[in-house]
């Protein structure tokens, strides 16, 4: 078995080499991959070689919104078994410190997390990943769709860190993947009005489409919100979120990009507003692909470019070239159709 | 009954005038003032004419941390009675707005506040308040220990936005009287290596004194914290506090002075740090006044200069004139000791 | 104006006379009384003359779900007018206890609530009530569907003391009115796999035409639940409940009828189930009747029974002379149709 | 290296057997035992040979309230070194279920708990252990007192269960070892009015020892708690604990004893009380060692009887045979002082 791999080998250098197959440890599971979303921190680490302290210092498998097949499994694995379908969360904490052992495990400072310096990522033929965090993929979804069980549980931690529940009204701040799952998540908690703020009229109507209320960055809001999810990075949406905000409102900080923002204290401090920032998630997965499955979030809608894994590089950078991209998703497997997704070049959506 | 009150005209000016005797509603008491403290917020109406867009534009009783003694009571009040020595919660809210019903009636939008323009504040011989709002006294506190339980109020909301309990380890920043009693709070809720970072060393001496742990501003921290009560209002001590707090930990931003702080973004979400502003407090008088009987909260301690009403200036301005000034309380009785404070012109602790 | 009512003067004995029209005081406003649902606790003090400790002892009005158009408004009230069609939240609280203050209001000791020895109800032509507490209906809503806010209310308190979220699963024992409309609420919080169990064939057709999932009591369950929302008031239907309970589950007891239950304790240990009793609801209303309004919660169809004022105690027995009755709604007003319910004696579904 | 080892063979048979000297794994630390606490489950095991559905089907060591000195680490342990003295925590969980990845690792399906049958306990002179379950002690504490840790967890998941924080009023029904514990823990926690219900005139006046508030059993109480910690397991205890509670109170079922009991529905529902079963605890272990180590909670006075390992059926019969027992102490080291304990047979305290 070959295991072609898409490696970052420095910025802007997208490198298609093999890599050895991995043996699974007797708690893994060992996974053909089908489908892998592309994030912005990819793309990122693509046209920059690092994310702050972050930086890839030796050729590294980019990707880490995956999902395939289980081919093989551990020798104390019980509750997987080779065929599953099986949705790959990224990130497998070390199970032993304060955080792991509070349920924080994605505060966990020994985290080994898919395409995170020096760790490799998943856009590859076969990865090896603790069977716990191969989460099944109900029967009827695409492995594109189970993938963004990602993107959608960034969503799922950004609305139970603002405590959304029914009847809490919220507004999103930028309409990427992110934002669009995350306004979609919000939705399913209950919240109402949900409503997504871009300066995108492309991406405005993304969000109608999905049946949300679209809003156009820097209009006035006609209401007030209980909850803000910051997707956009931006200083002029954090502040326009926090203006927006109700009396004990909340304010989740999820999209990255700032290094810091300015806060308006006596807002602050007059409607007792609380500010949340999230890192990744933890114990969203199920949830996510739930969700996906329910349809009560609509991911396929948001994949807007398809590649297979010998043009990882174009999936790296469609978002430079076309404004009107939001998710791309790279699909390694080769020979054969894969059960839920589909392959080739670059494809319209 | 002549009710001589203090009342602010104009930013520096303030005179010593006769004001009616007001008459109780049915569910209010009418309260002979014997103690109320000093804050920052009457010393920035008495140098600035006003805080943000409160304006004093008429002249306005100042200030609003105070206790008394009943001496007449409305129709309808049957849980207070002639006699109570009772500790005067500033802000009594309308109670049928949204906010109020739900239980953060500190939040109401028509809420009627001590020293809050246009209304007037507590600095005179007699106060009408609904008795709701006038908390019995425990047997054994001063007046004045009474009237701290305003500014006891501020850290026992702190502790709650918080959510500080046994075992987590808390820094205050800023060792004014606030952040004293908030520290000692902290400690009563559980709170462990209860430690107060200033820059001044007398503060600093005060803080060892009540048995927390000092530190001096700008010095490294030997630890980390779960959660920080920031007290000062400077950015610096916002940036010191963030980085000092551990994963999942909480700041409180309580210090008022800045108009708007900046924030480490990649710090906050990468430790998934809580940041809550808090405005004043909520159903906090009872556990207050109950903190300091117990002797958990040592306030007097903290009241370093005592004036009489004639002096109210002098209460005013004496933190401008002496560095080692925390806490002023002015006692507006007159003729006869009152039970439990002591009268007089400016007296040193 | 004739304030023609359904007195309640003894059990099994419901006069219709002639009651003084009211005046609101300052607070309040008057409303013309469109639609009052029928509940158990009605038909329990039809049948018993008491509830418990409550006991009929003078003639009282019956009747508290109750819906209708303002048709006067006291001298202080500024948020809402003649022609305000309004759903009445039947429980109006002293304002200034410790429940009151600290949002429970639902647990105040000195609430005066419609149809509870000795306050008469809301089965007349005009009540009056606090204007805070004659909620606004959003506009295409029925004044029927505005009654129903009440029982809704109950399934959204129940939810929020369940603390429902996206993805848990629910499982409502008791497909009575309130049961079907808890479901429903906890399915708008996220609530999956959401199971009606009930006895009843006729109740199990109801919950699945609701797009519930219904069980028949006694059946074995096909998996576990977060949230058990206990609604039968039978010990069968707790001990079914908690058996059915992940760990860290949760249930509510919100039927009445048992004087006490017995609990497995080591099941509840083992799992670490958590109980709560609720009583009534605070700061529901609003988020009931957008609910409603939404189509979320669906309630014509649990609506099954239809009477005048003159038929009220048709009205308190159909449930024991039809077993296919669900939830039954008088409709007091008459001369002309109501904008939104109609009138008559009793019709068929 | 012998590990002499007390064995329970069946129903009232212990026997002082050797062991083999476990040899660690990678993670675990092999730990030299120096004291060991009895708590009622030994007892009941001894007394019964089962507990439920647990049952001593062969030879099993007993005891699990450990602490020690480490002497051997495996090679993948870098936080923990020979001559550590650690306490044990007795209930290693599989790090990889539903429960455990959220924290709630008490309720780990597969946990392996010490003399939970087939388990053996650590009443023996050696244990394997996983090391970050090897808890650090505080440097002045002494064996004994670092074992109390495992009763002292119990009172903390108590204490965070019911939520208690600064100003709940709590009442704690049964003052053996672990309601004394529960009941300072309730303290540190900020709780009040602690008080301590007992039949025994000995442990009343153990909690006044200890400066709680002692209340004879059956009495009448003199106020309404927050909170009530119950740790009696009598039908007798939870129902006067219920009827004490106010509004809005919580009860935590920690006893064990009875296999149900029976509640009040309507003052369940009337005061909207939660009730909650507790199973063990997670993540208390360093709180529980700085809680003693501070001297909030003491656990000395506790501690009315010692035994040296080969005595360990005299430690599992002593509070038959003296009604003035609290906990005992089995101390298995032999040859030289332990640093912080002391050794001999049955001692008075």
């Amino acid at each position: 078995m070959r295991n072609l791999s898409a490696v970052l080998t420095a910025a802007s250098d997208v490198q298609i080499v093999e890599r050895p197959v991995p043996v699974p440890d007797p708690h893994q599971v060992l996974v053909e991959v089908r489908a892998v979303g592309i994030c912005g921190s990819d793309v990122h680490y693509y046209e920059h070689g690092r994310i702050g302290s972050y930086v890839v210092e030796q050729p590294m498998v980019i990707g880490h919104e995956a999902s395939g097949v289980v081919v093989a499994i551990g020798a104390e694995v019980t509750d997987r078994a080779v065929g599953d379908r099986v949705a790959l969360e990224p990130g497998v904490p070390c199970r032993r410190c304060e955080q792991c052992l509070a349920g924080r495990y994605n505060l966990c400072p020994h985290v080994s997390f898919f395409a995170t310096p020096p760790v490799d990522g998943a856009i590859c033929r076969v990865v090896a990943i603790d069977a716990a965090f191969a989460h099944p993929v109900p029967g009827d979804l695409t492995f594109e769709q189970a993938a963004m069980a990602e993107p959608v549980s960034v969503g799922i931690w950004a609305a139970q860190k603002a405590r959304i529940t029914a009847g809490d009204r919220v507004l999103v701040t930028g309409a990427g993947p992110v934002g669009l799952f995350a306004a979609q998540v919000a939705r399913a908690f209950g919240g109402v009005d949900v409503t997504v703020s871009d300066v995108s009229e492309f991406r405005s109507a993304m969000a109608d489409r999905l049946g949300l209320t679209a809003h156009r960055s820097g209009q006035p809001f006609e209401r007030d919100y209980d909850v803000v999810i910051e997707c956009s990075g931006a200083q002029a949406a954090v502040t326009a979120g926090m203006s927006a905000l109700a009396r004990a409102g909340r304010l989740v900080l999820v999209g990255m990009g700032a290094d810091s923002v300015t806060i308006d204290v006596p807002l602050l401090q007059g409607r007792e507003i609380r500010i949340t920032g999230i890192f990744r998630y933890a114990n969203t997965y199920p949830l996510a692909l739930d969700l996906i499955a329910s349809g009560a979030v609509r991911v396929s809608d948001v994949i807007t470019h398809r590649f297979d894994l010998e043009h990882t590089e174009d999936a790296l950078t469609i978002s430079r070239r076309d404004p009107e991209a939001l998710k791309a998703v790279v699909t390694p497997h080769v020979g054969g159709p894969p059960p839920g997704g589909d392959l080739g070049s670059e494809r319209s959506r």
